[in-house]
């Protein structure tokens, strides 16, 4: 072999080796993975003035925190079990500068609105509920009580939710005078001993008349889904006191049969003049345990080339879409300052209040009125869970807040915002006659949601921003139902869903606050609808047809604009601009309500004035700083006497034409639960929503203008030139998917002193 | 070099090639591909007795065509351009056999059912329509006569749907009677010449009463969405007449102004005493072509382990559900035979007819009521688009069918069926209290889907079956508006929404039939409800409460189950069996109605007896074989004496107590246009239809048993055992996509003799 034939050898066996190398090492990646970012940067800009809207930092919540412990003066507690009798500083969120200063700001180059805080202290020394405004951030050097210039009123401390450090001492107080006197009695009636233990959930509102505390507490098996798990067992605690030895067993209902005292149950039960209930195995029918070995997966969502969207901060951008966002500890879900192609549609879009009203032989659902913000809608929003909550790689936000607890508490990934492909064409249009074309566009719409388990049930929240400049709010119910011990007239209130258990008839009404800014703040609410008018046909005018008609409405004032469920609400609603579009007509955005709500409460009832945004399906007022939320912290707890009465808003009927307008939009459903809310009610079918719709807004869809548009012509059914789907095939790589974690037990409630 | 290095030197190049042949073919095939297949058996079987709702095959078609062609004495043409004086054979689609027989054979071992075709011809010779019945298939061997049998009536020949055979002559007639007579003024006004063309769109009914064909036809330019490119140009022609001779323009509408022919129009335009409409440049606005050039690729639905259902011939199998389907030329998509668990829910659910009624000052539009039936929805089911009108890696089946055609028509890929990720969780609920946990499901359900495009309107159609038991029903409306010129008075009908376009003000109404057969045939019809009841507190009787009680109602006849729109219906709307669950209550599914309907037609309107089922959101009505539709294929062109009146199913007013019930539920929306329907109308918001569910059928939800099951318990976070999620990042592999196809122009309208 001579020297060259050697070098080429040597050359081979190295290049061959190399080759093997790089082979290798590519091949370990063996799975292409699509792109996990952006191919392309966003069509706006993340705008850094959406700060103003955002929540509270964990270093904001503790600065504020601080800030009221350094005043001594105030002798506030923030222990977690804080009692009754002392003083605890029991919420701080961010007070929202007021719109006209943000506006100032964003429109108009004003200065940045001052950051403030909202601090709640429940003073059980005193009496009374203070609310604060502590500012300003960071680093407060100040607190004002706002308490009347908010709400008109001083606010009871009997006002107040009920928070860890009462709890702590009502499971104290029921352990002594409810569990040990009547052991043997739990322990035969339902099996209640060291290894089952009963669990109490209470029933609101505490009373039939304003100061009252007064809680109907019922007991449910401590299995998967307690509240499915009645025992036949109620107790009616009056804990109006912030002495705690003051407190009272008023009332004891065993299988149906009302005593005085848990000693009267005690000795009609030894006397055996009680009808007992005997105690059977308990069943855990409530488990959501898997009963069936995973098979295939099911279908997922990908995004080949990374996400269309971008976050930054609470700032969001998305196609022609941006808009800041924020998550209320009581009142949940906001966003703000929605534009589309930068143009302002909404100032603030708003979950306001989740209300539900229960039927009931049985005392403690059957005067049950929950008023979820009362107790805090946001602050339950836990961990989402990945490809089950929210498409598995939809982006995860964590939120911070400060309810009822010791220090600041972080819910990991509790928001989850992406872009779902709604399986359903935007458009499309196939043309047979004349002209052969087809042209279409999948719809894909980004969606910001959180979802709250406020004990039972967990409302699961949606904003929905489409490609047509549409945006929608929705909200579906999935969870536990209530439910009440079978007795003798329950079957007037529900079916039987369980053993002994009736799921009881119940409505469900939410409130969403849609502050639409058409084309600048000066609005108007107007309404179109259809009307068959009989005409004579000018072709032949002896003959006469009726004809479908447009008619159009302004209604000029609130109480006009008050459009109550059950009464003839013209088809079409819109918050109008002056401004018209290319044709002359209004520019504006239409609200269509979906909803299937049940009856409101009857207004000569005392507690109706606490919940009475939920008369109207639709309600149109003036906006005003004063007006900031249809219901309160205080509503559930002075229900008779609440802090905020919607129904005052419209009391002034102001005039609605060309002013700054907020719609307050209620939807619901009544529940009449059935066998399939066991072990817990789906969401398919059950929720409700508006669609905020561009009506003469735009001067055609803007989705027109979507790279997403499709179009296929005789001949060119096959390329790729405006038909992205022809290439996908040979696109196609694998999603580069995240690991999945949860940490979502990680910010629990938690009933001991840390 | 001894010779013993040569051999390891030529070892480990031989070795090193090796391994990199091996490793660049691994690599050529680099990314893993999904399985395309499922990787675990459906869990039922196929059942090939589905066959018996099969529609008919190609070969089917063609037996029944050539077997009318031996039967001399009909005299039958099948040429695509039979004239109207002339006998054509129409329509040749499956005769479902009656539902006994059917039942007979799927449950009782009966026989097979006679396979039959429906056979319509249009006899122009005699003046009349005759519907046959001809059997057995394959190789039919005798025709009946079965119309009155059918209709009770004779089928006069103006009953029929408008032919391509009538449209040749038709524009045959315009070209001479109305283009050529008018060309210069059709220039001067409009720029029509040779390359400029108008294109005629027809308006329905025909006339004002029984035995008229008088077709107000309006024209529009030749550009992409000629519906909405009015010129302002009307004809009314009358060709009632088997003889085109006797065909007769009878009246001319030109920018508002009426003339009695198109020579009046002509003198009084060269006399100067018309208004006229001067020509301006044609803008393409109707145009689909996309507006920016691709992008990134939206999210995407992959299968990574392939499909979870299963289709053979027209069965289905999706984890609990099987259900059969066809393609109606007439009536559209349908399935029969929904079993879940083995057991029937549906017999059938179908669509029946969509229907519009216009409101215009123009003539044409002003009296125009659509019943798309009458020209075919199902005939106009194309091919839908991957990744569009489906998601891309959907199963698409082709369809065949035989109406207004010369042989049998194939339109490929014109079903498609897939599992969609709705991105939402089924349920789930997040024990925050005591108990932590979390259990949940992702939401993915099968979808059923065609896409009909009628003319200007495309509607979506899809049948969704989840993993809870339940069904929907739901109509999508998207594709162009149909519009009018704008002239004196247009606006009292709609917003104009293009230069000199009305978009009229429209009706929506969509009719469903609901065959359910709830645990077994002998079924009910009850309402449930809420109602407040003032009751004395058991526990202080001296105090009233305003109470939430259930209300139900077992309805007994078909007069009372006929529900009318605006009027207050029972919010509950159940199919109830007399058989009861695990806890004594009637096993039933509910009719959830999503709607957002106009006004319908007054009753006083002699057209309104055509679609008298749309005074209804919701009738019951027993099963019969007489009453198999709620609408006909006569209905349009005889609107004033339609072949089937639905108000008729319920004047007899039979018992529904214990019966073979059928609920025909009524969709709908009413459409004002908007700028925002310019190209085309969006999916978004204009929709209706049908959720049913179970309600006490099942002892729980039976989702509960699905393989999606997911649990988490604190410490099991990142645990597969129970959450098949926190494996799929490990696993992700590339979508094994199809290449992209499409032929859907091969199977348009063609106005030319083959």
């Amino acid at each position: 072999m001579n020297s060259l034939v050697k070098w080429g050898v040597g050359l081979l066996v190295l290049f061959s080796v190399l080759l093997n190398l790089a082979l290798i090492v590519s091949y370990s990646r063996r799975t292409p993975q699509c792109a996990s970012r952006s191919k392309h940067e966003p069509r706006g800009k993340h705008d850094e003035r959406s700060h103003v809207f955002a929540d509270l930092s964990r270093d904001e919540y503790t600065q504020v925190q601080e800030y009221m412990l350094r005043q001594k003066d105030l002798n506030i507690s923030t222990r977690q079990s804080t009692r009754p009798d002392e003083n605890f500083l029991f919420l701080i969120d961010l007070r929202v500068p007021r719109k006209s200063e943000i506006l100032e700001y964003l429109d108009a180059r004003g200065p940045v609105p001052h950051r403030k805080a909202t601090v709640v202290v429940f003073y059980g020394t005193k009496g009374y509920i203070k609310e604060y405004e502590v500012g300003p951030l960071p680093n407060p050097s100040s607190h004002r009580d706002v308490t009347r210039e908010r709400y008109g009123v001083d606010l009871p401390l009997s006002a107040r939710t009920v928070t860890i450090g009462e709890y702590i001492l009502i499971f104290q107080f029921l352990e002594k005078n409810v569990f040990l006197p009547l052991s043997s009695l739990l322990y035969e009636s339902f099996g209640l001993d060291e290894e089952h233990k009963a669990n109490a959930f209470e029933q609101m509102p505490r009373g039939i008349r304003a100061g009252e505390r007064k809680t109907w507490i019922s007991f449910f098996r401590d299995l998967s889904g307690m509240y499915i798990q009645p025992v036949g067992f109620e107790v009616l605690v009056d804990h109006l006191s912030t002495n705690t030895s003051q407190w009272r067993v008023e009332r004891v209902l065993y299988n149906g049969q009302y005593f005085p005292s848990v000693d009267a149950l005690q000795d009609a039960y030894s006397a055996g003049t009680v009808k007992k209930i005997v105690k059977a195995p308990w069943e855990d029918y409530g488990s959501l345990k898997p009963r069936t070995r995973p098979l295939q997966v099911g279908p997922q969502l990908v995004s080949p080339e990374g996400a269309r969207y971008s976050v930054s901060h609470n700032h969001v951008l998305y196609m022609d879409w941006s808009f800041a966002f924020g998550l209320s500890s009581l009142t949940g879900m906001r966003v703000f300052d929605v534009r589309f192609r930068n143009e302002r549609i909404l100032y603030e879009l708003s979950v306001q209040e989740a209300m539900s009203v229960y039927g009931s032989v049985t005392p403690g659902l059957g005067m049950t009125k929950f008023l979820d913000s009362s107790i805090g809608i946001g602050r339950f929003a836990h961990e989402l869970v990945r490809g089950v909550d929210c498409p598995y790689d939809a982006t995860y936000v964590d939120t911070y807040r400060y309810i009822d607890v010791s220090r600041p508490l972080r819910s990991r990934n509790s928001i989850c915002i992406f872009e779902l492909y709604l399986g359903q064409p935007l458009r499309r249009h196939f043309a047979d006659f004349f002209h052969n074309s087809y042209g279409g566009m999948a719809n894909s719409a980004l969606i910001f949601r959180t979802i709250t388990a406020i004990g039972n049930y967990d409302y699961m929240w949606d904003f929905i921003f489409y490609q047509t400049g549409a945006v929608e709010a929705k909200v579906h119910a999935t969870g536990y139902i209530s439910s009440s011990f079978l007795v003798q007239g329950s079957l007037k209130h529900g079916h039987q869903v369980a053993p002994n258990v009736l799921g009881n008839v119940h409505t469900h009404f939410i409130s969403f606050k849609v502050d639409l800014d058409i084309a600048g703040g000066k609005n108007m609410f107007q309404t179109k609808d259809m009307e068959y008018k009989n005409v004579s046909l000018p072709w032949m005018p002896e003959h006469h047809a009726m004809i479908p008609h447009l008619v159009e409405k302004t209604l000029l004032t609130e109480q006009e604009a008050a459009l109550r469920h059950g009464t003839k609400i013209p088809r079409y609603l819109h918050i109008a601009s002056n401004q018209t579009n290319r044709w002359g007509h209004s520019r504006s955005y239409r609200l269509q309500v979906y909803s299937f709500a049940g009856d409101h409460l009857p207004e000569s009832q005392p507690e109706e004035r606490a919940m009475s945004w939920a008369r109207y399906k639709v309600s149109i007022t003036k906006h005003k700083d004063q007006e900031q939320t249809s219901s309160s912290l205080y509503s559930q707890n002075n229900i008779w006497s609440p802090a905020v009465d919607f129904s005052t808003f419209i009391q002034d009927n102001e005039s609605i034409h060309n002013q700054d307008l907020v719609a307050w939009v209620t939807a619901g459903f009544l529940h009449i639960p059935h066998s399939e809310d066991i072990p817990n009610t789906v969401t398919v079918g059950n929720g409700g929503g508006v669609l905020l719709r561009p009506h003469n807004y735009f001067d055609n869809d803007p989705s027109i203008d979507s790279p997403d548009s499709v179009y296929l012509g005789p001949g060119t059914e096959s390329s790729c030139e405006s038909n992205r789907m022809a290439c996908l095939a040979q696109e196609s790589c694998a999603p580069g998917l995240e690991p999945f974690t949860y940490h979502g037990f990680e910010s629990v409630m938690n009933f001991k002193e840390e």
